[in-house]
């Protein structure tokens, strides 16, 4: 499986999204305003992945602060500052908060257990631990998704069992929550991915997702390579594949889920969910324990992300829209809990009512929320 | 108004809409080959321009028929593989056969008022009478528009009458059925622009309509240039500001409406009719009677146009899908009647239950229906 962010020793290697599918060519990343503008133009997307890259953009950022007296309080700061700058990159995946949270953390345990060493060494140690703390991220990244795809697998085969017991799995997905958008397997493909291991049929439908794409040009993309059939269509066929009985379950990741099972996803999985449910096809979303953010009580707290109309109007090379006509371009809409059939975790299957399951796959996971 | 159709004493001007909104380019039509591959490749589309466009075509590709002895048999014969031959060019869109069925009754009618004349006067007759009958269809579709305008606000006003009575009317619509779609003032838009003309203010949101963005391109283009406030959002983007509460009624057009009232319109149309359903928001089809067909019962019966999956991977000029990866793309869907609110004809509006009603605006209309 193709890598997409990995640590090469002084730099991180990030595979540049944005040249996908045409060209696979691979970015090095050595500071974190290159980290800063790779997450910003979406070179790394997905909301784990962005965590795992945002940590690693913490230890860039503070990596070559010089040693000398009284070096603690101002490596701090700059610490700090690294931080507040990261997560300014982009608004809506919890995740990016999280790691940086989670670097923070590492930090202050890091020099808790130094206060016997000159400051000099703690700051080396500070250091370390950092980088350990991204390295971690990345490979519990991995482990994450594994457990998602392995619960959802157990899902798939019981919605399965309940359903007419077709020989092949006929999954709709939209944008893409597959390994490019993590360190490996995918949140909403991982199932897919782990179920094809276990000798289990798919078919994908990928929601091409305008405006970026990214389901034709990153999910079809990976699929392929992975040896899935896929079909790509426009984000307007989804009723309609629907409508002929080709979908047998609806598989998205998220962004961010609120503490009442609200989910914020690329824009068009509102629309996805709406027709899943019209239709009385399983809507499933697959999440993270990081993504879960128990300290906002509805999606209508999560911040929405709006980007620049030309995405829309001249994203793909050629003007299709009259010059300064009018564009609305949020990136991300909230599907309502009621409309979620079930949210796949690594800690397992949660099911409505959410309030009360999102809170125990939190407070089990050890520290996953950003609320803390 | 741009004029999207307009016969230029000695061929058909059409506005290349392949070109918009990056170019306002015309093309002149001389024969039957030039018409038939101008309506395959969307130079001029939308149902009712379809329509007057393959009347036209008719009459190109037998106006030049030369005259001699026993020429009225041969004649017929050239003039039915015209018809046949232009009914091939696309094969959704009803008011392409009725458009040729009307143009063959012509000729059959000129034929029976010329039984005293000798051969090639009659050709010359049937001649005219073609032209004359394409003429007519242009001026009656501007007609026909126009009512279906009158008709329009009248349902907005009642619509708005009972519901929270803003000062704004909040369309969105999906595709192009405005004044390119049709001669002049379109189907589904011209309510809009009626409405303006009586001082009604309207925001206008036009989903980009992919894979071939009618609606970026065409729709927002033309709603510019006529004044209207337009504001254009992807189609992944309509559950969004349907969920926000932006938008008071959906308005589109139609390719095909069988006798139960189900309406086949372009893809993604029944995605957009779902969400308007599940947001209780009207969801009202504009449709001349002369894209009313009682001759089948159900949608299920209305043929759907599949076309080169390039246009979803690379019909921007770039390509944004994996070479060779598997691609849906059907051009039309069908939103089954259950889910429309009205629908608007010239002849007035038909509500449910729409098999009683369609009946009665299509028997009144004098023949409108190609089921004869």
């Amino acid at each position: 499986m193709l890598q997409t962010i990995e640590w090469a020793g002084s730099a991180v290697r990030l595979l540049d999204q944005t040249k996908l599918p045409g060209e696979t060519v691979y970015v090095e990343i050595t500071d974190e305003r290159q980290m800063h503008d790779a997450i910003r133009r979406l070179v790394v997307r997905g909301a784990p992945a962005i965590g795992v890259a945002a940590a690693f953009g913490v230890y860039l950022g503070v990596r070559s602060f010089g040693n000398g007296r009284g070096v603690l309080f101002p490596f701090m700061e700059r610490l700090n500052e690294v931080c507040d700058y990261l997560a300014t990159a982009r608004p809506t995946a919890v995740n990016l908060f999280w790691a940086i949270d989670h670097m923070r953390r590492a930090a202050r345990d890091a020099g808790r257990d130094s206060r016997a060493l000159d400051e000099n060494l703690t700051v080396d140690l500070i250091k370390a631990r950092l980088l350990s703390a991204a390295q971690a991220m990345l490979e519990d990244d991995k482990r994450v998704c594994r457990a998602i795809g392995e619960h959802g697998v157990r899902l798939l085969e019981e919605l399965r069992g309940s359903g007419k017991g077709a020989a092949e799995v006929n999954v709709l997905t939209h944008c893409n929550a597959g390994g490019l958008a993590t360190v490996q397997y995918g949140t909403a493909l991982a199932p897919v991915y782990v179920g094809a291991e276990k000798g289990m049929k798919f078919h994908v439908f990928a929601d091409e997702t305008r405006p970026l794409l990214q389901g034709s040009r990153i999910t079809a993309f990976e699929l392929k390579e992975n040896g899935i059939p896929v079909t790509v269509i426009c984000d307007s066929m989804a009723a309609t594949v629907m409508q002929e009985g080709k979908v047998s379950a609806v598989l998205v990741g998220t962004d961010r889920v609120a503490a009442n099972g609200d989910v914020a996803n690329k824009i068009g999985t509102l629309g996805v969910a709406i027709l899943a449910g019209h239709f009385g096809i399983p809507f499933i979303v697959a999440a993270p324990t990081s993504s879960i953010d128990l300290s906002l009580a509805t999606g209508a707290q999560i911040p929405i992300e709006h980007r620049d109309g030309r995405e829309v109007s001249e994203g793909l090379g050629r003007q299709t829209a009259p010059i300064d006509v009018d564009i609305y371009n949020p990136a991300f809409d909230v599907t309502p809990a009621a409309l979620v059939t079930a949210i796949v975790t690594e800690k397992g299957v949660v099911r409505p009512p959410y309030s009360q399951g999102l809170k125990g796959v939190v407070v089990t996971s050890g520290g996953g929320s950003s609320s803390e």
